[in-house]
């Protein structure tokens, strides 16, 4: 298929700008703090540039902006998140050893600092579908099976599957895996594109395991800072730490324990939630607020009236009874511990179903932490024992990855384990 | 599970206002007789009010644009494409007759004529995910199923299965239905929400035979009027009837011999047009540009300079060939019989595959036609015949749908069937 390396065509001069940059909906409710990747701050430690005040030209596409690919950190993780994604695992061949696999990560290295700057990739088959970067980020994650590869004794101690919940049902084909791509970006044909040209890098590397596609509302949907919603309708993730703070610092990239190579890195959990929606209709809507703890209409607290009030545990009702549930998601999630948290980064997903009744909808649930063990399993205990929640949802999936840092221009993804 | 229609909750003050809808970058291109669809005209007949002139403000979401429901044509024939759709087909059941069909489809009416407004559905299960309306339409297709148990002798000839093409590979799965459901908005929630609660709908009453979910470029994404690329990078419907023209009044409303009850009705051809990328990777770009005569940078016929250029079938190269070959699609597809024209509407498929090789993806083609036998079947003929497309596409599904005209407010779609 290389004997067709037509695609590496040259970008026409498109009338895009990135000026929408720091204008964009969907960034404009995090504050400048959040928008450390954007390319205009590439001289990392900069203070933040002032935003530009005019509005953007209505006739500018949103389609021209771009996320930067190089820098400490990878992109994906900070940047708010894109409407669409498609998260996508890999078996490595047996026969992918060291050097295969320093190839094959710098092979994508390659096409993803090209696709997400908006360019073609090297091989690519329809370069003109490049042209609309629409914020794609690309985050590789290493599993197990390709730590090993490299260099056997540098895997942080949390980089295997998750300890065995009651609540799980795990399938096979919706977890585990040695390579992932996480792709996203706010425009789907995007997203397809990207995801085909990174898919076909791979071909001569491994087979894809699984594919897991999501989205969220559409860029500009909804007034910029919006709390997504489930497709349970509810208001998800409204405790989350805010990139460009020192908490976010400490609870994503401050790999205290981790190895050295992870310096700059992280780790991610996805975990496929399914969703029992015909279940979750038999429920009213005080039944749905009681075992959440929150208001459905705005997502405030049961104890409070706004979002982002604090939760009040230990406010009863008039008969006595606590207001927010023993067993409600957000006590149960809740913790003292300041170690015990995460930045979550979900996507809805919605497949289609024949038939007469049923759904196959949930969420494909990913969060970010230094440490899984430390931050995301004790959490996921506490779930796992008493939410009500889980009577209308089930893990069916669930994958353990490594994070690597960014890299430099003239490096690739991952470079740093080969060091370990 | 009516006994949980707690749904019906009041829909909250929201700041969308209604404004954006003649300031939309997907309208913009399309000139103000595209947009005879607006409730600002609501009051058809009306000559079109003068686009307001202010910018919208920057923090104003898109999500609140809706598209008016009621009219006597159907939204979602001339709206501008939306970015996704829901391809939705049923199958009725055996006990459905002419009183449980004008009850499905009266309910089926009240519900979509709140969510394409941006109001929770009667029984609706998540009110506040049918908050962001983002320009949904829900169309209304009947198949042969349908009419024949409302008003047996009332289908116009061409309802029935296309004839048989040879370049078919049709599926079941993929093929026929009595109801469909073309469920398109901006925003994916706002089509997952949609489609789950009229999927509700007709539990009662049959099931889901297929769905077909499909994409464009995102809102905003690329200029206003830019003509969609498919996924094998093509630009896709250059040579298109456009909205609000005399011409468009032609091809897709004036049904000169369709039944009285089909009047401001139209026609929908959906096929489902597998492409095999991993084929047509192996062609250059040369290759391609002949096998459609354009360019694939930027649409232009190979005897043009632009996308919009009449392509000059007459011309030979130096060497005496033609320049678009003989088999090319832009020539099989024209003709000069004014009555065989149609109007595309299509979208994007791709749909997650495992394993090393193979992708599935293609075309949900759509398009409508005052009359199939008259306007599609020629063209399909002449393509099936000697088109070089042909070596990398396959139709795998195929459904034709009578699209009944509008109906005003108390009414419902499909009332004039049973007048007939």
């Amino acid at each position: 298929m290389d004997g067709d390396r037509q695609g590496s065509a040259e970008r026409p001069r498109t009338p895009f700008s990135r000026r929408h940059l720091l204008l964009g909906g969907a960034a404009a409710g995090l504050g400048a703090s959040a928008l450390v990747g954007a390319d205009l701050l590439a001289g990392r430690g900069e203070p933040p540039a002032p935003a530009p005040s005019p509005a953007p030209a209505p006739e500018e596409p949103d389609g021209g902006e771009t996320v930067p690919f190089h820098g400490p950190h990878q992109a994906g993780v900070e940047t708010p998140p894109q409407a669409h994604a498609n998260f996508v695992a890999f078996d490595l061949a047996a026969d992918v050893d060291r050097e295969r696999t320093r190839r094959l990560l710098t092979l994508l290295t390659d096409d993803v600092a090209k696709l997400s700057q908006g360019d073609a990739a090297l091989a690519d088959s329809e370069p003109e579908l490049a042209y609309v970067p629409a914020r794609l980020t690309v985050t590789f994650g290493f599993g197990p099976g390709l730590v090993e590869r490299v260099a056997p004794d540098a895997a942080p101690s949390w980089l295997r599957p998750l300890p065995e919940f009651a609540v799980d049902r795990l399938r096979d084909e919706w977890s585990d895996g040695d390579l992932l791509l996480q792709v996203c970006a706010d425009d789907p044909l995007t997203v397809a594109h990207a995801t085909r040209m990174l898919t076909k890098d791979v071909r001569a590397f491994g087979a894809v395991r699984w594919v897991q596609a999501g989205f969220r509302r559409a860029r500009g949907s909804e007034a910029a800072g919006t709390t997504m919603r489930n497709l349970m309708g509810q208001v998800d993730g409204t405790v989350n730490t805010a990139p460009g703070t020192d908490d976010f610092e400490r609870i994503v990239w401050d790999g205290g324990g981790n190895p050295d190579w992870l310096r700059g890195g992280t780790s991610l959990v996805i975990r496929r939630i399914a969703m029992d929606l015909d279940k979750w209709d038999r429920l009213d809507r005080s039944g749905r607020e009681e075992s959440v703890g929150r208001r459905l209409a705005d997502g405030a607290p049961l104890t409070g009236s706004r979002e982002h009030d604090e939760p009040d545990f230990d406010a009863v009702t008039p008969l006595g009874f606590p207001v927010i549930a023993e067993f409600a998601h957000i006590r149960r999630a809740r913790t003292d511990d300041p170690a015990e948290r995460i930045f979550r980064r979900a996507y809805n997903y919605d497949l289609p179903v024949t038939g007469s009744e049923g759904q196959d909808a949930g969420l494909v649930f990913a969060s970010f932490q230094a440490d899984v063990d430390r931050q995301f399993v004790p959490i996921q205990k506490r779930l796992d024992e008493l939410d009500l929640l889980n009577e209308w949802i089930s893990p069916i999936g669930s994958a353990v990855f490594a994070i690597p840092p960014g890299c430099e221009e003239g490096g690739f993804v991952g470079e740093t384990l080969f060091d370990a």
